[in-house]
């Protein structure tokens, strides 16, 4: 079952070892900027996209046919395993995703399931060995899931929030309803990556998108510890594991307690400081900001050229953006990021 | 004109001095959240508010009457000198503010004015002088303008943003046109706080709310340079002045350069390690997170002692909530929470 991996750059780094060069990938990458992603969209919606393994491994494959990058990412949701707890989830083009029956109370908490990942989100599986098989080795694949905490933001809001001020009520007034609600997620998502890793993805990165909003001391009472628990469940596998927040630089310590491989930070802080806080026993994943492939492309070489300069010589560095892609980014300047880092900055301009 | 102030806890922390207890005041103090701001706002819109200074001066005095914070601060808006630039400026209850014809080319820069504060804003002068009338030196009065930057975004973004993709694509394709819109806001803003000191305020706040969403690097390029040279020009005044950025957790070493004489930092990151990293010839503001006053009054006791401990025995500190106070607050809540910091968390708590 285990192909080797062609292109192992992306895992050497995962490691904390010195690479030729630090590979890229991009958050987001098979996304809305792309006319080819906009084509497979037309045939079906984004969680239909999601649940359509055939369809998810084609979207899969576009970054890495059309940009060239280093490591594949499955093309599916972090809010997939919360839809599989039994929560009506919905997808809006303009307001993204929602849940019309959102958890508030003991009551809310009650009604939900710990799923069994193969019977309610067994697409997942599926898609995975169709990208295996498309593939065949020549990056290694990522698979992914939310973090507990980013979960319930998301659970409790019922949708996206300006300052979650829902979530955090609960954690001011009923803390131990929202320790209830981020264990039994917790479950959730281990069972989740498990099925993921047994179907053959060969990185797993958690995303705890929000847990920036919280303050440091809140941080390690909701967040971190569930993080934590998950990457200790998973270990055994023996598949390397990032942790991404955005929002991280009050964070950095905390992240590297939780024990994964890699730190993945947004572009908020400078990778020469992030350098000085996170051990060399761990690899460093980002951090420009996406805006900057709307520009110039001059402008952004400088950027890339800043970032390359301040992790130069940094074992286990992995190149990517502090957040998601934009869907405004245009698709010669994404190609262009990633010829700047594989061609050490001498790529040509793209034209216009 | 000078009336001395009796309480001025506020005025000799932001000098860094030791004070018996921390000042407290509350950023948006008069706001939504009081029943009896809300019936002021019956007699007119939000911007009708901040132009009328009978009105303004009286919804300035309520948390004063009725939470006794140690500082009153001017009702206004952030975007009020903006406006005064030529752009048209329009409030909507859910939306919040928005221009209509928002700034993206060097032709909508051409249009704007560096106004005369006297003769398009004399409003504020007129409520500065009702408030402090009212005040009668019972605790300072704080005025305050939009940080350059901050005020940018908005004027380029036309809308509250997300991720400020339209001001950041203007940083990342056409520089010098953001510099020269960045310019011109300067030295309306310079303009503007000169009337309001020259007008009898005792100390300003510089709110470069939105600052915290650039990388370090282009804070030091596109906000820093131009609140130094606000600082700068105003120092003559020789009244305090203070730094305020959301999501200042990287940006403190630049922001203590910018020259205020206190820091004001959000919830994000610990005072214990501000503490470490602001001189003590600084002072220092925050960073209570306001969603802890939706919650149950004993965590948020608990909350304000962990600030508290933090910050024992620094001299030169202000306490306050490390952004504004939500509209869904309850009064019972803000009052407790003055009342802890007042008392040295003896205060009873609020009932039901």
């Amino acid at each position: 079952m285990t192909t080797p991996i062609k292109n192992d750059l992306f895992l050497r780094a995962c490691r904390g070892e010195k690479t030729e060069r630090p590979p890229v990938w991009i958050m987001r990458q098979a996304g809305r900027y792309m006319p080819e992603y906009q084509e497979i969209r037309k045939e079906t919606s984004f969680l239909g996209l999601c649940k359509t393994p055939d369809l998810a491994a084609r979207a899969t494959m576009l970054p890495i046919d059309m940009l060239g990058v280093d490591a594949a990412i499955l093309f599916s949701d972090i809010l997939i395993p919360v839809e599989a707890m039994g929560l009506e989830l919905r997808f809006s083009e303009h307001k993204g995703p929602s849940f019309p029956n959102p958890v508030r109370t003991r009551e809310d908490l009650g009604r939900l399931l710990v799923p069994d990942p193969v019977a309610s989100t067994g697409f997942v599986a599926e898609a995975i060995r169709g990208i295996n098989r498309r593939l065949d080795g020549r990056v290694p694949l990522i698979g992914f899931s939310g973090a507990p905490f980013t979960l319930a933001t998301y659970m409790v809001e019922g949708e996206i929030s300006k300052d979650f001020s829902r979530v955090k009520r609960m954690m001011f007034s009923d803390p131990e309803l929202l320790h209830d609600l981020l264990d039994r997620i917790t479950d959730t998502v281990i069972r989740y990556l498990s099925m993921q890793l047994e179907t053959g993805i060969h990185a797993y990165q958690i995303f705890d998108t929000w847990a920036g909003s919280l303050a440091p001391s809140h941080y390690r009472t909701f967040a971190l510890p569930y993080v934590r628990r998950i990457v200790d469940a998973l270990r055994k596998y023996g598949v390397p594991s990032i942790l991404y927040v955005n929002g991280s630089c009050s964070l950095l310590e905390e992240m590297v307690s939780a024990g994964t491989d890699v730190i993945s930070v947004d572009w908020r802080l400078s990778l020469s400081k992030v350098r000085e806080r996170v051990p060399e026993s761990r690899a460093i994943q980002g951090n420009l900001d996406p805006v900057s492939l709307l520009g110039r492309p001059e402008i952004l070489r400088e950027e890339v050229r800043l970032i390359l300069d301040e992790m130069k010589d940094r074992p286990g560095y992995i190149f990517n953006l502090g957040h998601g892609i934009l869907p405004e980014t245009p698709v010669p300047m994404a190609k262009y990021l990633v010829q700047l880092i594989q061609s050490g900055l001498s790529a040509p301009m793209p034209k216009g």
